[in-house]
């Protein structure tokens, strides 16, 4: 069976696919509007945790619908979440794809999908939509992450990452300045994965 | 690092059980209050599974509590909400337990612990309570439970199982006799898991 793992190079996303790797035949997607090489940075990473990965062009009218809303808003949350939702449409509507993986954990607000959009999704389209992290907080992810992956951590602007954020972000920045960047994204920690820890191999046998 | 699963011998428990066995040292516990040998049912299907297995028991009035509200209610959500916190606070309070595993899924509404009771028992017990199906649909569960286990499928009455329903059935039938049962208890269809599929190892290396 082969799980497609929304993938952004970041810890969560990582993480799904090495829960998920004893179960599912695993690949790395991720999704690019062509404004930055976010696909070669999340295809390094990919490389180093040795699972196929591919990027999907998502239509660059869902980065600029996503952008007007976050300039009426004033805040990321609702551009994020209909990134996040396109996405994963783009990504049910591959015939070959059954199950899509999605890194979101317990506490997570943004981006979510609500549960009648999830099971909209799913059946549209005939998929499963699995979020392994959802039941673990933070802390419970954060010490499997310790054991099985090497990280880097550092604020939005200085980390690498292949996230929807990426490139809303340089959108911004083209149309309205380095200035508007920081107006309307807080300030918060990503993470980019750089490799798997040697000699920490699960058990794995089922 | 060692998970302690709460442990029916259903299809959620023992699920759960099998995707966190590549990553944590895998126990199974199931609870008891002395009134059916439901340890025992366990025990035989957690021989199956090759995990070690213990059980807990669980203070008496804690059922008689949960007797008094299913009575009060006339419907069962309440009262086993309530064993279910119980369960996992008595589990939590024991020192050598630090990951608590909890088979519910993503569509469950009971028994399910509300957010600020799931952070209320990790921070006074300094554990960490995980459900790693809380990301799945029935559907999900149903195709890995498919792949990977040998199970039985019957109604509430006759399906041997260790969860708390059996014995807080067993005792309304001793106090207000059988008919009573299925007066307060919609009739619902139990798993039984009977041993794990042979030739269906996972992969399993991280």
């Amino acid at each position: 069976m082969k799980a497609s793992v929304l993938f952004s190079g970041g810890k969560d996303s990582s993480l799904s696919a090495l829960l998920l790797e004893p179960f599912f035949e695993i690949e790395l997607v991720t999704c690019n509007f062509g404004l930055l090489p976010t696909g070669e940075i999340a295809e390094k990473t990919a490389k180093e945790l040795q699972f196929p990965h591919r990027v999907i062009p998502l239509e660059r009218e869902i980065l600029e619908k996503a952008y007007g809303m976050i300039i009426r808003d004033g805040f990321p949350k609702n551009a994020i979440n209909y990134i996040h939702e396109k996405a994963v449409e783009t990504l049910a509507s591959d015939a070959e794809v059954k199950f899509i993986v999605d890194g979101i954990r317990r506490d997570d607000r943004v981006p979510v999908l609500a549960p009648p959009r999830i099971r909209s999704i799913e059946d549209r389209f005939g998929v499963q939509y699995i979020c392994p992290l959802k039941g673990y907080s933070r802390k419970a992810v954060d010490i499997l992450v310790d054991r099985y992956l090497v990280i880097e951590e550092g604020p939005s602007e200085t980390t690498q990452k292949a996230d929807y954020e990426t490139e809303l972000r340089e959108l911004i920045r083209q149309l309205q300045g380095e200035e508007k960047i920081s107006e309307l994204f807080p300030v918060h920690i990503q993470s980019h994965v750089l490799s798997r820890k040697t000699g920490k191999k699960a058990a794995g046998s089922v």
